[in-house]
This record gives C-alpha cells, structure tokens and sequence, in this order.
C-alpha cells in the first residue's frame, strides 16, 4: 500500500520540475498515478502542479470525486485501456504549436527518433469523451501524444517517465521550430 | 476586514509567479486589489513584483498617495468601471508584439478560445486618461487585454484570476507566433 | 564612506535578477559601481554575475589590480567621460542578435520609446580602448548601448538603474523580434 | 587523492547551472571527470545533473560499471585521445537545431569569434564506437563539439571549463539564429 505521503511528494517534486522547465505554465495541466488496481490519484482541479496539495483518489468506475481535475475522463480511459501506471498532461508551447499545424510530429532529434519517433496529435474538445478516447487509443501504442491545440499527455510506469516523456516530446518540436531559422 | 500582512503576503505570491513566469522583467508591472469597495491597494512605484513590499492604500477618488504606482490611472478607471476586484499588469513579450500588429488577438489554443476568445486591443499612450479609459472599456467584456505595445491587464475577482488569465493570454500569443515556424 | 560589505550585497542583488532573466549566462558580463570619486568596486574576472564575491577597487587613473574583468577599460572610460555611477555589461541574445544586423535600434514598445528611443552600436573589439571609447561616447548621451556582436553596456546612478536599462534594451528588442512572426 | 564529496559537490554546482540555463531538460545529458590519470567519475545513467547523486568511477580500460550514464564510450574516447580532464554533454536547442542544418557552426558573436571560432559537428549514432570517435577527433582540436541532432560535448581543465564551453556554444547559436529576424 502506498501512503498519501509519498504520492503528494512525488507528485510535487514532477511538478516542480515541469514548472521550472516551462513545460506549464500557471496552474495548467494535470497529473495522476495509479499505484494499485482499482483507482488512481490525480492532481486536484485549480491546483499549482509545483504545489499540487493533496491528490484526489478517483475509482476506476463510477462517480469521481468533485476535487478532481477536470480531464479525469481522459486519465481514465487511458489506465482502462492501456498498461500504463502514471499520466503528465501540460501545455509546452512549441508541442501546442505542432499539433495545430502538423497531422503527426515526426522529430529529428536523436532523442526524439529513439523514443517517439512518430508523436501522434489526439482531436476532440478538452473535457469531452471523444478526446479522452483518442488520447486512450495514442497512449495504448506509443508513451506521447498532443491534443490538438491543447497539450501532451504521457504516460508511463511512473509519473518521472510521463515527465521525461513530456520534456522529450517538446525539446522535438523545439528543435524541429528552430531548425526553420537555420535555413 | 482584511489585514495588511495578508494583502502583502497574496502580492508576493503572484507576483513571484508572474517573475519566474517571464510574464515580466526587472520592475515592470504592476498589480492591485479592492478587497473592500472604499479603494484598492497598489503596488509601489518602482517596485519587484516579486518583492513589492507594503502596497500603498488608494482611495476610489480623490487624490492618490505618491508611493503608488504610476499606472494607478488605469487600475482606478477599471474599478469604477466593472464589477472586477483585482488587476495584474504585466510586460510579456508575445503578446505586445501581437499588440503591435494585429487589430486583435483571436488564440488559436483550446485554452486561449474557450477563457478569451478574442483578446481586445487598447489604445493610448501609458499613463494618460485615454488608455485608463480605454482598458476599463476593454475589461468590462473581456478579462484580459492588451495596451497595445504596452503589456496585458488582465483582472478578475482575485489576483490569482489575474494571474492566470496573463499566463494564458501570453501562452495564446506564443502558440500563434510559434505555429509560423511549423507552416 | 560605502563598506564592502554593502557593495557586495548590492552586486549579489543585481547579478541574481539579471542571471535569473537570462540576461547573461554562465560567468560572462560584469558591473561596476563607484560610490565615490577616486575609483570603482568592479566584478573579479571569470565570476559568476549571481555569486561575484568580492568586487575589485580599481583607482580612476594607473594599473588597475590583477583579479578586475578584463573589461575594466570600457567602465574606467565610461567614468571618466559621463557623470554615471554605476555599469552593468550583460549579453542578452536579442540585443546581440540585433547588434548585427542593424546601425541602431529603434524600439517600438512603450517602454523601450519612453526610456531608450535610440539604442546605439558601439563599435571596436573586446578588450580595445576603440570600444571602450565608442561605448564611453554612447553612454555620454544614452543610459544604454550595445556592443556589436558583444552585449549591452547600461549606466545610471546605481546598479538597480544599470540593471534595469538592460532589462529594457532587451526587452525592446525581443518585442522586435518577436513582431515578425506576426507579418 | 580527491575525494567523492568534493567531486560530488562539483558535479552537483556544474549541474544545476547546466539546468537552471535551460541548456539541457528532465535528467538528459551527462558529465565526467578525471581528476587522476586511471579513471574517471561519471554522472550515474538516468540521473539528473542538478541532482546527481554518487558519480560512478570509470576505469580508463576494460569494464565500466553498470551505473554509468550509457555514454560513457563518448566519455573514454576523449580522455583517451586528448589531454581533456573534464567533459559536459547537454541538449541545448538551439545548438542540436543547427547541427541538423549546418556543416559546421561559425559563430557571429564575439564570445564565439573568440573562444570557438568553428564548432564542428560531429556524426554517428548515439551509444556507437563511431561516434565516440568522431568526438574525440573533434576536441582533439576544439574545445566544443555539436553531435549531429543530438547535443553539444564540451571538455577542458575542468567542468566548469565544459560548462562555460556549452554556454558560449548555445549563446552563438542562439544569436546566429535570431538575427535572421532582424533581416
């Protein structure tokens, strides 16, 4: 059993990383893990992710809880449809811009080309269940996607791996932007 | 009532926020609350934002204590004009450049469309009647806008609405410039 | 009579906001103050901006001691030419950037028109008295130049005025770069 | 003899202004050195520079320890074939987005003009022998190398000298590329 403890710090110390790197701003973007079967914990709606609080615990079925992030329904389809244990959804600049121009990013970088070699951009209305189950079908073959216009969502065993992922994903598109003024 | 130490310790917060955001450089910005309908605190003339010190204490009318902000103009005329309790101004890059050459701001981002769908442009030159007047127009249909080449006002019920709208109207603005580098 | 100790308080000061604005990286730029007439406190050689030790007494004619930047000529030139009482050298990109490619820089946001409506370029290597003079002649009639390819030069009555030209300059030229990608 | 803390200690100061500079994101990059002829410390594989915990000590033949970053090849190579005691590898953008467009980087600003007046690029694919060598040919000769698409290798005295190295490699090629929006 994990305790609430060591969730909060973990969820704090991923947060604090993904402020400091730009990779959100405010208090955008989510996150949530899954340490055993039947629910998962996700970041609180409003919540600073340098400074989350107390996560809220949500059920794999049924009612979730009103503290809850709004975009728990795209959290949840994703742990009902995929193996993955821990989920980081921001919103890094360069990755919001490819998605609105790009049908998939396909990076450059060797990182890039090693991880995600083909990033997937997810459609639908944020808060919808056409998002959610877009997002659910990405994240079931590759550990990054972008919702069109909105932000990435990564997943993995843990929420440092949804995080790498996160940072991963826009240092593609960076360089990707970048390499247009070295032309 | 509320106390001073807590007017300067919320002060603090955002304007911390706002520094480390990039939303603005050295001490440019300013930012104010109503907390109760007599008047407004204001940060100081020349203060950080993320180290403002005690905020001056300005009455609705009538004259302005001479700590206060230059920009107490613009915070007054939005206060009597609107139903709004708390005022960010801030210098972000992307969107004064956009102030300078669109008519108005309209994000492509999901957030940017459904929080500000257009973002109005206001005019006049800082510290004059017409650019107060002009911004409390502005914020009485919308919750953010840009001075044009200027900086973003963005206000709301507390500072930390104001905050936030400022990260997302510069995110809205950023994205738009960054797709440019992905056509 | 300044005690050191108040000097490098004051230079640790500015140097963090400037490191932390990303106005200057690793340990590149340096300041200098001079609180009275006979000689100048300027930053150690290769220190780091946010954490400069203790600044070197540089008398205003003869040898200048060992451990001063090697950018000590530019601010004793600067002192015997203009009634400035302090310098900040960083190497913000844009401005650099802009340096290159135009014969002076013209902002366009408020801010940069109020304070700074003609940037001047200051020509000559690193390290010469060309540039050291050019950048002297500059200063007599602007608070801010920039040294071609180099970095900006700021001078004012104190570091806080130094720092915050510097902010400005960069902040202006950023706004023009940015502008572009609106067309 | 040096001890494990003081290498840590450096390890840690180098890393996190590595971080803070956003030259390289999430626990991407490595360093090493060696401060005696037999070996080498190296950042653990999958640590965080601004938090590397124990560097793992390389013998400079036969097995290296599972721990080591996996580039620990690159790392050898040099110290084998140059007189290097110190190396930083990191990701900065706007160096890996020219290496993917240019045969060499010329740098245009004066840091660059003086310290690195051409930065090659170096080819092969990450964790291969090929690219080992291709860097240790490259600072043989120059202290600053760009592996094509995946990041800058910078060696000298000590990290500090790599560190220095990255910065002024990422600041040239950030001016290089945004001059181009002064054309």
């Amino acid at each position: 059993m994990v305790s609430g403890e060591e969730v909060r710090a973990e969820f704090t110390r991923i947060g604090s990383r993904l402020v400091a790197e730009h990779l959100v701003g405010a208090n955008f973007g989510n996150m949530s893990a899954r340490p055993e079967d039947d629910g998962f914990f996700i970041t609180r709606t409003g919540s600073y992710l340098d400074d989350p609080g107390e996560p809220v615990y949500a059920p794999m079925f049924g009612e979730v809880p009103k503290g809850a992030s709004s975009e728990w329904r795209v959290h949840r389809a994703v742990y009902q449809n995929t193996r993955h244990r821990a989920i980081v959804h921001a919103h890094p600049p360069y990755a919001v811009a490819a998605s609105l121009m790009l049908d998939e990013v396909v990076p450059h970088d060797s990182e890039g080309k090693m991880f995600c070699p083909l990033i997937p951009i997810a459609h639908g209305e944020p808060g919808t269940e056409e998002l959610a189950e877009d997002i659910a079908e990405c994240l079931a073959l590759a550990p990054l996607c972008i919702a069109r216009g909105h932000g990435t969502f990564a997943a993995g065993k843990t929420l440092e791996e949804g995080y790498l992922f996160t940072s991963l994903g826009e240092h593609a598109c960076r360089v990707l932007s970048l390499t247009r003024s070295f032309q």
